[in-house]
């Protein structure tokens, strides 16, 4: 990895693999005390104040509240006694996130300058676990609808991708180590893409959403943008077990540390209709990609040779459509309540809204039975394949703020609610441009263990 | 069923099973013009003025509100243009769920006054569809701790169980024909039998449970009190297909009339731990139905003849635990948040917190997965019975309101999700006493067949 961003940033946050960043890293120096979780924020700070100004990845920015917290992380390392793996870890979440003594506002008009009383569920938990809330990043509205003002830091002509537009600008520039997403398409791994770090949604369920604007809660899974595939890991982790799983589901299991390098033998190649979308260069960085870890022993199995494969590639194209049937019955509450109060929306959501008003429960029902289909579809390859490699996106995070590019390729883990994730592995046209693997439910650590092995593999 | 009231109470809605004074048929007469929702709305205030004083069924009243939507109500009757089964329908909601312009104070200091800013998703349907919200009802401090000072209608100086104590009243009473409850061990089901009615909780998952406080996301059912099947049935069905079922849910469908009674030809015959706790009178009235059930056709399965019918008693016996543990669990949000905040409980939730504090995810995934295979025990069996057949209670409504009896036999159905009902067609000590029916999961429709046809085996 090679790419310039237009603005500086600290050499040590790169965005590409830099795992020796990491904040994992970071806090074996907070315990030898070479580091402090104050003097590390201190830095992340410093970048803001560069390069914030012309991101505009951030609605609420708490730097004061954010030094205090990482005081306290000081004293707690000093004394020997961190709380958590991500007790000092400077964070951002998206908008749609609630949190006690900020606002949360949505992106949308209905919600400015709104507070909730109480933190999320996600909130509650990380700062029970000493994470340092730095501030609250820029969403579309609600998630689905208008776009943000946020830059992307590698072309700021270009967009961020969308719906985590400020928290992928945000770890995408070096201004945050981490900040926490939500996906109901591709709302994490695309601008993930787009704005070269890790991005990862895991199994459906995985962390709690309460205290998350809904919007279609079956579909949406908390993520993380990261610049280390450990920190993605540990802060997931974390949150699956203090804010626990969506009530009924299993969570995310594994051991504290990310899982070890592990060489996947057999992935699914994906195209989807998204292929057809990609340019040259695009298509080249991916079969380049390809060609390496083929060259490193690794099968990669075309889904023309397998019914079953060709036929998980059919469910891929209809993934988009399932996704937002599905929305269409769920948004009724609270878009419903917000109709009656005479609020307004974006087209992109009033569209949305025109279907939510035709929909049945039987076509609901429709909806969830095929989305089943596919999920055992994909599940019965798993004595085939290790899991799936593809694209994250058709092309490089595209030129204008409201291009906001294709969620084609990451719909079908989002649909099934498989767990996916995206390294900042290609480039094209001196852009970054993700690599994607899907991974089996529940089996997240499984699908890091091979990335890790992926990502050394293309680094190389 | 010859039960008296210590209060009067208008003889067209008796607390046995009077099917014809159902707001059904009701309905026909609004349409008719022979009634209107008006006057119908009235006849209940009438009830309220005369025996709320007494029975404190209602933290809040809207009479102003609800005059205002019945007579908008009789307009569209008039016009022949009724909104939907439920419009005119006199209503009470359980005060964990919010209404818009109403307080919502879960029965907690900690909500003293609180006020939500939109309808929950079960409030919103119900006035889309032109439902006449009258009160809020009483209910233990988030349906779990503190009991109210709410009586029974039977004798006031027992309880009228919990923790939908004022739904359960203020439809024992006649002071409404139908209110909404929740239910995670026995709490729409034990009132139900303690006040003299019809109580349901469909299948787990049949209706959305957003904007309701929540305790245990995954194991709370939103149901219905009524004083008629039918009513219970279209009022649920409404809700299923209006406000949603949770998330990735199936609902509840089936007719919009009530299906017709329908004989069940094999019933297993349920006892649990309960059984021991139940006097000579409760089980001879519990005795006499099944010998008239017998007589009529019925085959009343007996566990003790089959192995797995014998292992689903053992289940029956730890759904407490396991309903417990996984409520330790989920509570940990928003309780740890209230905890922060110097938020006081009563023992009874003080006592699951210690555990929210102990458990792990490990533990959480431990007691799903035993649900999990007892729901599949279950189910298993749905080839050899058509149903469950049991007390509701171990009781009748005990003496004092602190005493709140035993949730042991309404927490199977609820653990595994299965639909249960309850109706008033046993009668001990000159108290109701309720006769449970549970279902198989998503065929509720059936499940209310088969209980329309017990019922009426039973009034003959």
């Amino acid at each position: 990895m090679s790419l310039a961003h237009t603005q500086s940033r600290p050499t040590a946050y790169s965005c590409g693999p830099a795992f020796a960043a990491s904040f994992r890293a970071a806090r074996e120096d907070f315990r030898d005390g070479r580091d402090t979780p104050s003097a590390f924020l201190e830095r992340f700070l410093d970048e803001i104040e560069t390069q914030e100004p012309s991101l505009h990845a951030f609605v609420t920015l708490a730097r004061d509240e954010a030094r205090l917290a990482a005081a306290q992380a000081d004293t707690r390392y000093k004394a020997g006694n961190p709380l958590s793996a991500v007790d000092g870890l400077p964070i951002g979440l998206k908008d749609i996130i609630q949190t006690e003594g900020l606002p949360t506002q949505s992106g949308s008009p209905i919600f400015t300058g709104w507070q909730a009383e109480r933190d999320s569920a996600v909130a509650s938990a990380l700062r029970r676990g000493g994470a340092v809330l730095v501030g609250k990043t820029a969403t579309t509205e609600f998630a689905y609808g208008a776009i943000t003002p946020t830059r992307n830091p590698y072309d700021h002509n270009r967009t961020p991708g969308t719906s985590s537009s400020g928290s992928a600008a945000a770890v995408g520039a070096g201004m945050l180590p981490l900040a926490i997403g939500t996906q109901l398409m591709s709302s994490v791994l695309r601008p993930a893409s787009y704005c070269g770090h890790v991005g990862v949604k895991p199994t459906y369920g995985a962390i709690r959403q309460d205290g998350i604007h809904p919007f279609s809660p079956s579909g949406e899974h908390v993520g993380a943008h990261a610049h280390a595939l450990e920190d993605a890991w540990q802060t997931l982790r974390f949150l699956a077990q203090e804010a626990g799983p969506v009530p009924g589901s299993r969570g995310l299991t594994g051991p504290e540390d990310a899982p070890a390098a592990t060489m996947p033998k057999r992935l699914l190649r994906m195209y989807t209709p998204g292929w057809e979308l990609a340019d040259t260069s695009v298509r080249d960085a991916f079969e380049t990609a390809l060609d390496t870890l083929s060259n490193a022993g690794v099968s990669i199995v075309e889904p023309s040779t397998v019914p079953e494969l060709q036929a998980i590639e059919d469910d891929c194209a209809r993934s988009d459509w399932c996704i937002a049937e599905i929305a269409a019955f769920e948004m009724r509450w609270p878009f419903f309540e917000y109709e009656k109060s005479g609020g307004e929306f974006h087209d992109r959501i009033n569209k949305l809204l025109v279907r939510a008003h035709e929909i049945t429960l039987e076509d609901y029902h429709l909806a969830l039975e095929w989305k089943d289909g596919f999920r055992a579809r994909y599940l019965a390859l798993s004595e085939q394949i290790d899991g799936v490699i593809g694209l994250t996106a058709p092309e490089v995070a595209p030129v204008g703020l409201e291009n906001i590019g294709h969620p084609i390729m990451c719909s079908p883990a989002s649909c099934m609610g498989a767990p996916a994730i995206t390294i900042p592995a290609l480039e094209a046209d001196g852009l970054p441009l993700g690599l994607q693997l899907i991974g089996f439910h529940n089996r997240d650590a499984e699908m890091f263990a091979h990335t890790a092995w992926v990502d050394n593999a293309l680094a190389r």
